[in-house]
């Protein structure tokens, strides 16, 4: 795809999740489930949390999308996380994999060799779960990926291999976020710059990426939906951190902005521009490496 | 009651709240309990949320009301919810149920039959949740009330005959959230309007709203904490809507306006009033049916 | 220890915080858990929750610190509580404990017994919570420390006596937060005034303390990391509630300070101050019993 044909299609996954309300549930951790539930309503879709397995079964049947973060992690996940994801497997629902925790415990390592088979739509991580995850599912062998709790201690540009290569593997997308964001199908790799250190002092704001693309995954391909957030996240994050400079008002105007934006925001170039021109044009333009 | 009656019955009840402090306990889904908990907070009451089966019992005896939200089921719920439910009929303390998620598992339904002799004092839902519980309490057999995850596909009015019978039944009340607010103590049918349509771009106004009636609960009739915490969300909601025109900063409003309004408020017609006045009129004149 | 000198490792512990972000990973309840994480995030640290006992001690060897709050107990907190904080004890990493509900079940007494041998370098709580704890380890002998909920329903002096058995016997620090707040290594008891009354509306306040205090005591020891939080706490939040005056805005106000105050803000007497001149001084000169 060519930069105008992908802005394009961002610009029309961001109207329709708007125009048509899609229910995205989320088995996510007890920490930013607000935050998760608030981001995807802003952009229009519909949220709902669950735990129980039976539950996420019945919920993907009338649901557009899923997403699955493993975050906080209690006992009763060994049953329903694999239970979500055949049932998305199954039912051909689109869902997003988040592997935070990765190598924490077992019962995650257990649990993510289990969803290997179902094959998640986009895998978003920061570059050190990605790394990791690619060497848990035995598509690259390399020393690195170490977590440090839930932060990476790799640079994006680090994962690109272990990025494409579960691309590969699931036929899906992979988002690595991080200082700049790589997005890749196997085919294209995308690197989107923009947003705000301001992200790294507020909790959640990488499980809020995952849910808003299970929203965009509910109204466009994969790597469409991928890139439509991770540009609509940036862009609203450059411009709450140009209106604020600490980390709770930030959040606030953040998830404001993510409502206001039209899909104009993220479809043009920006070349033209107003006072903000520097950084919406490093913001906005994905370099194609 | 008049409606003289009502306003002065609720403006009495968001007094004693500020001025009591009372304690609403609940078991609530993990998504909006920080939101729950800041509107009771917001109106005067105490707040604490709780898990385990012999601590709701323990808090039932000291608290002055209680609020179960089905919400985020986990496993422990099977046994949690009805010894929870059973404490408040035995200690005859207030009790306000939101059976969110009615017919999503085989858990909910078998706990929500458990629930039906303790009788809460206020049942709170959207219109197909009213509409599904009182099909499942053998009360009225329609088809409808189907439910989206935790969206209702009905209008409000068209759960007014299954609210009344639920309200004959429980010999409670009955708040049917929707664009208009429904609520019946089977004698009589209110509707309330007003509100802002931001309300269902933020999560958790109607979990925070059965928050609210559990702590007015704790004061005052059901009929008269379901009508009081209802036009005290829509009012700080209209107003809101009315400063800001995003959902993160209107949720800040809301719950800033929740805490500063002042019973005259919600007591007087303000058919003299400002510039807000044809949406406050709207808003705030309960119309009897 | 000189106030000179508290007040200058207190200014060396907040800057320090800030360059090496800190992992203060915690158990803590789910209603609260943004706002923790939030804080910590604020003052530099860096934030992880859990709920499995073996995440809890594999994060324990590469975490700074350590944050338990018994909030909302759930049935695996009976397996992962003692082996977290033997974890904390056998690292020699300082953990923090909110004995939050204590009293409320038999789950909760038991494993508060447990955890008396793995002594925690800081014990956190209100009075009544303080002297109801200092009673179950035996180490004083009165009646008082009735529980409201999570509310106290004692003065903050009313807990000094138990307090300083407490810090005795653990050989660490013991905080009581209230109107005006305690802090006694055992050897010095120090009284901090400030804050905001608008703290008790909202929830949480206590608990992003006690997550502040753990972010602090990987830099510094117990009872200037207590200290440190606390004088920061009451800063941010008088500062807070002098530029708004409704609880939602102050929340996101108080983050902001939070992120925004420098060691300067509390290392000086502020005697030669501005307008708020009283307030801060109020708030931030630690008065020695």
């Amino acid at each position: 795809m060519t930069e105008i044909e992908i802005r394009s299609a961002m610009a029309r996954a961001v109207d329709e999740a708007r125009e048509k309300n899609p229910l995205a549930p989320s088995i996510t951790n007890t920490v930013t489930q607000d935050f998760v539930a608030n981001a995807q309503l802003a952009v229009g879709g519909a949220a709902a949390m669950m735990y129980l397995p039976d539950e996420c079964e019945s919920i993907v049947k009338v649901a557009q999308a899923f997403y699955i973060n493993m975050g906080t992690a209690m006992p009763f996940y060994e049953e329903t996380l694999p239970r979500a994801a055949k049932a998305c497997f199954d039912e051909k629902k689109p869902w997003v994999l988040d592997p935070v925790g990765i190598g924490m415990s077992e019962l995650r390592t257990k649990l993510l060799l289990q969803l290997k088979e179902f094959k998640p739509s986009i895998i978003r991580g920061n570059a050190s779960e990605i790394i990791a995850l690619a060497n848990l599912w035995g598509l690259i062998t390399t020393t690195g990926g170490q977590v440090r709790g839930v932060e990476s201690t790799e640079k994006v540009s680090a994962a690109k291999v272990a990025a494409v290569s579960l691309a590969k593997f699931t036929g899906g997308t992979v988002a690595v976020s991080g200082e700049e964001d790589l997005i890749t199908d196997s085919k294209q790799v995308i690197l989107c710059a923009g947003g705000s250190e301001l992200f790294t002092k507020i909790t959640g704001s990488g499980c809020a990426l995952g849910g808003v693309m299970a929203v965009y995954a509910a109204v466009a391909d994969p790597f469409i939906a991928a890139m439509a957030a991770t540009v609509m996240f940036n862009f609203a994050g450059s411009k709450a951190a140009a209106e604020v400079n600490a980390p709770a008002s930030f959040k606030v105007k953040f998830l404001d902005n993510l409502y206001t934006l039209r899909p104009d925001n993220i479809s043009k170039t920006f070349r033209s521009a107003n006072s903000l021109e520097g950084m919406f044009e490093f913001g906005l333009t994905p370099r194609v490496e």
